[in-house]
Parts: structure tokens; sequence; C-alpha cells
């Protein structure tokens, strides 16, 4: 018997689509079923051929759904699941695949507050992705060994808990458990500085140099490629912790140059020596894909 | 009959070993010669077969070579050199792969002044590399559609500049002329500034984060993997290029931050479009290799 007997995936772009591919190829749902917003999209999510059903309409694509995974931009999945509500059946599982959590639980765990045999929320966070985008791009294995964070918090239904842990560990994948905030805090630093860093660097290149930009440049602002409207929502929702990496990051960068002023080379090289030993370090550990 | 009649390359590494075997599989010397310091090094070369003679001893390598092409770190190109000079015939032409312009060319050509009819020098730099490293990681189509800068100064014979230019055409490069000063600036912007950064990025980490770094990190520390080394003699060669490129860089970064503190999401998303717009220029631009 299958997991579940009817997945709904809101959003079917590269995240969506690709779970939506592993959870058929899996057989972990009698059906799973894609809510678009645009005919467009759903044509589109059709081609690629990753659902057994695209819709456009809430209420055709909450009916009997008991496991929904909103993979919508972070500023939007709070909005996806109000949408929803009130077409979903009360046993209803609902997870996410937003790269921000704090705001993202809250705004949907009070949603959902007093409803105690409503539909249930587990934030989650797969960190796992492509530079590529759209439902074309999406893969089954696309989760396979990469890690998901899952953020319970006080109100979370533990039962709920361990379906959605069930669900991304029948994906592949291997779940950790932390809080929305810390999950938050640690993203800023893996993932949301490195993408401050990166456009800052690849917006500020002069005319004269941008010719000459060889394989160091382009691996450093590779992610800068990405949408500047997403991005902007998850600097948004992740300010605070954002705010704080970027200016501990500074602070360093500050350090590094005055090494540099004082002619101070060992202390330079013992930062690049750090920054080797971190890097190699972060290599030799279990693969994620690109965030 | 072949562009030149013997070609040193000095230091027998990923460039230098990419060198040589290109110029051999082309048949653009009569012999190809590698000079190298240790009895291991020498080993390395002929296991991985990049050059046609390999050899510890400055005479005997130096010995009727038309071009030497020095391979070694930045901070030893000059001392390459001057080991050389006594054995090198009149006619010799000699040129290097540093990433750093200024002062290597500064201290050859002090070297070989007064010389009338001796050995002449041009410096190159190849926009080329990889993230491994060693004879071993040597390709022959390393250099194939890359940039090469040459960088004549007021010193630079010409008939020399020509051969020179012409050697790095027929390894299949397209080669750009500009002074060192010019080029060093260039390559603090498009390379240093990037490696410090890179470097400064995985450098300070929190443990905490580590374990949970994806591709976004990966991507922008990549280069921070290069040797320590290496690195800090090209910061000290290119000390105040870096210097004022990375204040730039963290005065633009203070800006950024500002608009975050400011809620100024206008501001921060017209930095992440304009970082998205270079770097999609860069990657519509001819490919250069990893540095």
């Amino acid at each position: 018997m299958p997991l579940f007997s009817r997945i709904l995936i809101v959003g079917v772009g590269l995240i969506g689509g690709s779970i939506g591919k592993a959870a058929r190829q899996r057989g972990l749902a009698g059906q799973v079923v894609g809510l678009v917003r645009s005919e467009a999209s759903a044509a589109r999510a059709s081609a690629a051929d990753v659902v057994d059903l695209v819709t456009t309409e809430p209420a055709e694509a909450a009916q009997d759904a008991d496991l929904v995974v909103i993979c919508t931009p972070v500023g939007a999945i709070a909005a996806s699941l109000e949408a929803l509500l009130p077409h979903l059946p009360d046993g209803a599982i609902i997870t996410d695949a937003g790269s921000t959590k704090r705001s993202v639980v809250e705004q949907c765990e009070s949603l959902l507050a007093g409803k105690t045999d409503g539909p249930r929320f587990v934030g989650s966070h797969p960190l796992a992705g492509d530079h590529r985008t759209g439902p074309e791009a999406s893969r089954a294995d696309l989760l396979v060994d990469r890690t998901v964070i899952v953020t319970p918090t006080q109100q979370t239904d533990s039962q709920a808990l361990e379906r959605v842990d069930d669900f991304w560990a029948n994906l592949g994948a291997k779940t950790e458990s932390m809080h929305p905030g810390t999950h938050d805090a640690i993203v800023a630093e893996t993932s949301h500085l490195p993408h401050l860093i990166a456009s800052v660097l690849a917006a500020f290149i002069s005319g004269d140099a941008l010719p000459f930009t060889a394989g160091g440049w382009r691996d450093t602002t590779r992610i800068a490629a990405g949408d500047p409207e997403l991005w902007t929502q998850i600097f948004q929702e992740n300010r605070e912790n954002i705010i704080q990496s970027a200016e501990f990051f500074r602070e360093r960068l500050d350090h590094t140059i005055q090494g540099m002023k004082e002619d101070n080379w060992v202390k330079v090289k013992a930062i690049l020596a750090a920054g080797k030993k971190f890097r190699d370090e972060a290599e030799g550990l279990p693969a994620n894909a690109r965030e």
C-alpha cells in the first residue's frame, strides 16, 4: 500500500517537479496531483510528465489530499496554504520546500491554530536544487542522498512529523531535525551569505575586467545567476540572520585586508590555509546538491 | 619547419605540462625540454610524458633553447631566470605563465638590462588552469580557445613579442596585449579578489553550519581549495591592486547590507539583478578555463 493516497504538490517547478517524479517512480502515492497558477504552467508540468494530474483549481487539487507539499517561492507559501485550507480534508499533512523557515512556519502555524482535528503543518527544507529551473529540469533523483531539514516546533503534531520524515526518507533523502530559528541561522551562513557575496562581486565588476573573467570568478559568482525576485524574498524572510552573517563576514574581510596592509603574510596565509581546510572538509562530507 | 628548435619549460606542473604536451602534439619545436627542481618532480614529469626530456640541471636545460617558458610560482620566476641566464644562448626568447605581471616583468627586465644582443623577455599570463594540479592533470587542449594576456613594455623587443604571440596562437589560444600594470589591476578584480572572498567565506564558517553546506557555498568557495603558499605569493605580488579591489568590494557590500537594514528591497533587488546581468553576460563570453 502506498505511503499516501493522494499527494498534492503546489508549485510544479524544479523542486516540485522532482518531488512529483520521485514520488511516482517510488510508488509513494495512489495519485500525485500538481496545483499551479496559470494554464501556461499547467501545460509545462503536463509536458514534463512530472505529476499524474495538474490543475489550476485549489478546490479540485485539495480534494482527498493526505499530503500537501508546498513548493512555491518562500514569500508565497503561507498564501498558498490559505487558499487551500477551505478545501483540505481534516487529516491532511502539509509540508513545504521553502529555504527559510522561521517566518514560513509561524505563518502556517497561525493559519492552522485552533483547528485541533484539522490539517497539520510541518516545515521542511530540502537542501537540493540546480542552477536550472522549471519542471523540464526536474529529476527523480534530485533528493537522493541529499539532506532535508525538517523544523518541528512545540505546536508540531508528532505523528505528522513522523509521516513527513518518512516521506523524505522514502524519496532517498536523509532528514535532520532542528528549530526553524536554528535552520535560518545556518542557511544564512551556508546559502544566503554566499548568494549575497556572489551577487555583490558580480554586480560591481568593471567593464574593463568583465571580458577577462575566468574560472575563478565564474565559480565564485555562479549562484548570482539566480532569480533576483526569489532571492529578494529570501533576503526579506531571513533579514536579521543574513545581516548578522554579512557583518561578521565583513569584519573578517577587514581583518584580512588589514593583514595585507601590514604586510603580515603569515596572517594572510593562515586565513588562506583555514579556508582551504574547511573547503576540503566540506568536499569530503556527504554531497548536497546546488542550492 | 617547427616554430622553435628547442623549447624549455621551467616548472612542469599543470600549466608547464599542458604547454609541453600541446607543443609536442602540434609540432612547435624540434625538442621540448623540462627543467624541474627535484628528482621526484623529474620522475612525475617523465611518467606523465609531457616533455621529450626532463632534467634538474639548468646548464643542460638551457643549452640551445630558443624559447623558454617559465611556469614556476610567481614568487620564483625571476630567480628561475637568474639561474638560467649564464647558460642561455643570446637569441633566446623568454616568457612566463605567472598570474601577476608588474613585479615579475620589472624583475626579469632588470636581469636582462644592458644585454643588447642577449636573451629577451616578454611577460605572459595564460588565463587557464584547473582545480587539479601537477603534470598528471595536464591536457594538450588546456589553452585552446583561452585567452593569454601578453604584457609588453617600452623595453620589449618587437620581434620577441611577435614570436611569443605566435607561440600562444599556435597552441590554440587568443592573445590580448596590455601593460603589466593594467593586467594586474584587471586580474585583481577577476581572479585575486574572488580568491580572497572565497577564502574568507570558507575560513570563517561555523562548525554548526559546515555539515549543511550545499551547492551554493561549494561553488562560491571552490577556489579557496588552492595552495595557500602559491596564493600568498600572488597576494604579495599584487598587494596594492588587491587591497584596492577588496576595499571597493567591502564598500559595495556595506551599501547592500545598509539596504537590507533600511528594508530597501528595491535597492537590494537592483543589486541582485545587476549581479545576474553581469554573471549571465560573462557566461556568454568566450570560455576561459579555471584560474
